[in-house]
């Protein structure tokens, strides 16, 4: 037997059918078909209410869109953050329709000349990854003869400990290293940019407060010093993200008031010429991720050598990361229940298993479930983020699944 | 500097600009946008003609649509084998499109009912994965008044040594373990079925000619054994594949030649039960992997502490396998190349990245290349096979990339 990651706290304590935003799992599969991922909207507020009440109140949220671009979720996190972050033309578009032009940013390696020129005219901000892209955005802007709102993202001379994924510290694709930040901010602003400020990404979902708030300290400190070097206060500094959530056994949440609280007194103590700037975090995974649930049927139960497989219509077509098969090392299994007999102990050891014929193909690796019949229903949780669009929908001919955002009534 | 793959044997050798079945690659890009996937008919067809030559002349090959479901190469593929093999109802139709039902057979585990039902009114063969689809498999056919055509997927008591992936010889979700294979047979008979013989695939991707030739003596074997013990001759041993074709530094190509005498010789000896069994190898990525390109442009060339990135429009979202996320545990480099300046030799090390805002996108780390500027062309070789439907082409929202099939004039 191999443990499974915990259940969001919102679904941990049910019993009997599985309900996401108060409606049963087997009813929204017959409404809307199997596979299905459903988003709850009031999990992604409890969120950022959890969010404004720990950080500091000048503190603005933005919302990562790749983390889930899903339409009515990206609409219904707009009307609760202060700012949206996008990574293409095609997320560009998307937040448009959710949100002023001057709320969003645009950060991403390899921005092609069609992307800053429609980011140009939009009136949103470019954080720019390079000097060579720094000088297209001028050249392009010039010719519209519009002035481009130009942030520099840093590559930030300190590295996020804990990180599950490292972006700073090192050589990196992702922004302009530290020490060439003001001569490119300099350079920005006789290039008749109106320059926002920095971006400062230094890794991802961290679940080690204490190695957040020492990161957020450090980026503030450089944000300080690019500053003072430029002769310049930035209007905005994006300190990243990088909160995580729980995926695995033995994961821990983040105790995100504790970093509120460090942040206060950070932000305090700030250097002066930070004195009249904004600050804002960007979050993706953890706004969104626990809201969300991957429902999927079992089709088929079979027995093998002494192992018995759940064969769901899911799989890994739809959920990549939760296969094991996307930015980790060694497979381990996400949090997954029967969703027809929650809160029943474990009465066998099964492996759930997607419908693609590849071994790669599996959701839950030697987990103790309550007995699941044919037409049962699996659960597989943190499905609210990078879910759908991170996973190779296209794979093996399967159609996709509907996708379902749930108000509460 | 870290070694890249060796580049297919139809494009080792070419100097200057790359050409794909004698087109340029920047008029290709010019002509049908960047990124590109372009696949060389001619070289799918030198592959099938070196499969026959090796082979013994009765053995029948079929293309494994899930390597690459373009439908153009599903086309020019079906024109070329004897049938098709299909892993979704998706799948299906795209293949009978372009075959007979009479020589499509559908495997895969979680089959649901609509994909049985679709299968059995086409004609197409049905390799079962359980008793439990088999069960249902004849429940559909008795109401539609049909005959359905039913192969039994075995999983070995063997297992393909050197295998990349492998899938049998213990226990699995794919096919029946073979000691219940010859009632499930009996049952299907007695059920109103056609049952039309075995499925056995114990791996993949295997550059060992021996363990290849040991597993296919062992499949025969097993398929004479249970074919016994079932007291009826199959009409069709399917053999399974596992024909690897080289990725990394280091890989050798496989020795079909070698494979095609050892299967000649054991065909000539095989049981008396299986002397009116056809045979058939089924292969998808030893049939078009090499085939494929993946064409993607320099937007971006930037120093970060020392390293220089070359950042490109293409990435992860279309060649997952590439950037050694997608069924790998160390990330090694694939084959690639200057586009504009094949055969040069390498003089500065770099690392070729997409755009997407995840530093998993690295399409080269720390190859050695001939100098390319923004603008220039960075080529992905194997591309044929696993190589967009198999990539989350979604994430981040970037635009889907053409594909291209050319044929030599």
């Amino acid at each position: 037997m191999k443990p499974t990651g915990p259940l969001p706290p919102e679904f941990a304590g049910q019993r009997g059918m599985l309900t996401i935003a108060g409606q049963r799992a087997d009813d929204l599969l017959a409404a809307y078909g199997s596979p299905l991922f459903v988003y709850d909207a009031a999990i992604m507020a409890a969120r950022v209410a959890r969010f404004r009440a720990a950080m500091p109140p000048a503190l603005d949220l933005h919302f990562a869109v790749k983390a889930n671009p899903y339409p009515p979720v990206v609409a219904a996190m707009a009307a609760l953050v202060d700012g949206l972050d996008v990574a293409s033309a095609g997320e560009l578009d998307k937040a448009l329709s959710a949100k002023p032009a001057a709320a969003i940013s645009f950060a991403g390696p390899g921005k092609r000349d069609h992307e800053l020129d429609a980011a140009i005219r939009a009136g949103a901000t470019l954080n720019v990854e390079s000097e060579g892209e720094a000088r297209r955005a001028l050249a392009i802007a010039e010719r519209h003869g519009v002035t481009p709102r130009l942030a520099v993202r840093v590559n930030p001379d300190l590295e996020l400990r804990g990180s599950g994924m490292k972006m700073g510290g090192r050589a990196s694709p992702f922004g302009v290293d530290a020490e060439r930040v003001p001569a490119l901010v300099r350079a920005i602003v006789a290039g008749g940019g109106d320059w926002r400020g920095f971006h400062i990404f230094a890794g991802s979902q961290a679940l080690d407060a204490g190695a957040l708030i020492e990161t957020q300290a450090a980026t503030l400190a450089l944000a300080a010093r690019l500053a003072e070097e430029a002769g310049m206060a930035p209007p905005l500094v994006n300190l990243g993200g990088g909160f995580g959530i729980p995926h695995f056994a033995g994961d821990r949440p983040l105790d995100i008031e504790l970093i509120g609280d460090a942040l206060a007194t950070a932000l305090d103590r700030r250097a002066a010429v930070l004195s009249d700037s904004r600050f804002a975090i960007e979050l993706g995974r953890w706004l969104v991720g626990e809201a969300g649930v991957y429902l999927t049927r079992v089709v088929d139960r079979k027995q093998s050598r002494g192992d018995t497989f759940l064969v769901t219509d899911g799989g890994l077509h739809h959920q990549l990361a939760a296969s094991g098969n996307f930015g980790t090392v060694v497979r381990r299994n996400y949090p997954i229940a029967a969703a027809t007999r929650m809160g029943e102990p474990g009465t066998e050891e099964v492996s759930v298993v997607g419908c693609l014929c590849t071994p790669l193909d599996r959701l839950g690796d030697h987990v103790l479930l309550p007995e699941v019949e044919e037409g049962g229903i699996i659960a597989v949780f943190i499905a609210g983020a990078y879910g759908l669009t991170a996973s190779p929908s296209a794979f093996l001919g399967h159609s996709a699944p509907n996708e379902l955002l749930l108000h509460t009534h």
